[in-house]
């Protein structure tokens, strides 16, 4: 029988190279990336079952009604959330499920699987995300500003969170977090060992 | 500030290349394996401070009166223990200090550093363990029969350890070792994010 997956929860402030950092973990085939659904439209090149799920309103409501959303939240009139069924079966197939939410529905979903993983991936500071942001150079030093506020805010849930990495350099970012996964793997919390083996 | 190292605490059954493992480990320089104290004589080639301390039985005594062991015992007539002082520096220095304990002495170290990182490491199986065993070809069977039923008792313990790994192939369970302690390093448990983090 397959071990039943980790059910991994990372959240990180714009900016923090979480993206990058996912994109390497996901090249692991032990790995799942859960898709949100939501109601609102595809812009231009964004593919069903890719980015989102984009379903109607009426199906929406309909899953929340039957107990079917692990977590979801309303923005802007849309909404958006996470569907349990395939997380469940992913899960059972033994894959680890990522999970990228913000903060707040983090918190939500501690109290709904505290067997869950929970990372926050931090930036070395707040000068070198604001240095970063800079960098990209695609936003207004307004909207600049308004990432930093939210970062720091965002920061102050990082010890609510099981694990904290920083990410500095993306390959030991990315180490951090297969190592983290591979401790979980061994913990007594979730294996126990068969102390009754047969021979 | 240096964070302060980790007190790594490891047991397993003999014939679990426990030691091969932990040789590997130890060519890290931010471990620090911890000697034992012992009243016994030293064998022929043991050196003072490698294998073990060799010290009288009176500064044992008086080591223990002072309360300067972590924990210790007594087997044939001497005793065995593990200097507190030394563990204390080199954890307060930030090195991860490995303590080679078995299943008791560990048992007992849980009650007095439910802060200490408990690694138990287990044969793929019982019958390979034997396999092993008689591979080396050193001992008589009694002794492989002997070993393999203190085996089983030992393994009854494991799912009291934090962690279990399994040695199967070598490189993975180093591996597996190494991805314990950097995920413990990185555990909100330990260390705290400041969250109001200056610029």
């Amino acid at each position: 029988m397959k071990n039943r997956g980790l059910l991994i929860i990372v959240s990180a402030p714009s900016g923090c190279g979480k993206g990058t950092i996912l994109s390497e973990v996901l090249k692991d085939n032990a790995y799942y990336f859960s898709v949100s659904a939501t109601t609102r439209s595809p812009r231009e090149g964004e593919v069903d079952g890719v980015n989102y799920y984009f379903i109607s309103k009426d199906e929406f409501e309909d899953i929340i009604e039957k107990g079917g959303m692990l977590e979801y939240a309303t923005y802007c009139g849309n909404y958006y959330g996470t569907p349990k069924k395939q997380v469940e079966e992913m899960l059972e197939r033994g894959k680890n499920v990522l999970l990228e939410i913000e903060v707040q529905g983090a918190m939500q979903m501690k109290k709904l699987c505290p067997d869950g993983v929970f990372i926050f991936i931090k930036p070395p500071s707040i000068s070198e995300l604001k240095r970063r942001l800079k960098k990209r150079a695609t936003e207004s030093d307004e909207v600049i500003d308004a990432r930093v506020a939210q970062a720091k805010e965002e920061m102050k849930y990082a010890n609510k969170y099981d694990y904290v990495i920083v990410n500095d350099v993306l390959e030991k970012a990315v180490e951090d977090f297969k190592a983290i996964i591979r401790a979980e793997e061994l913990s007594t919390k979730r294996i126990k060992v068969d102390t009754k083996e047969a021979e």
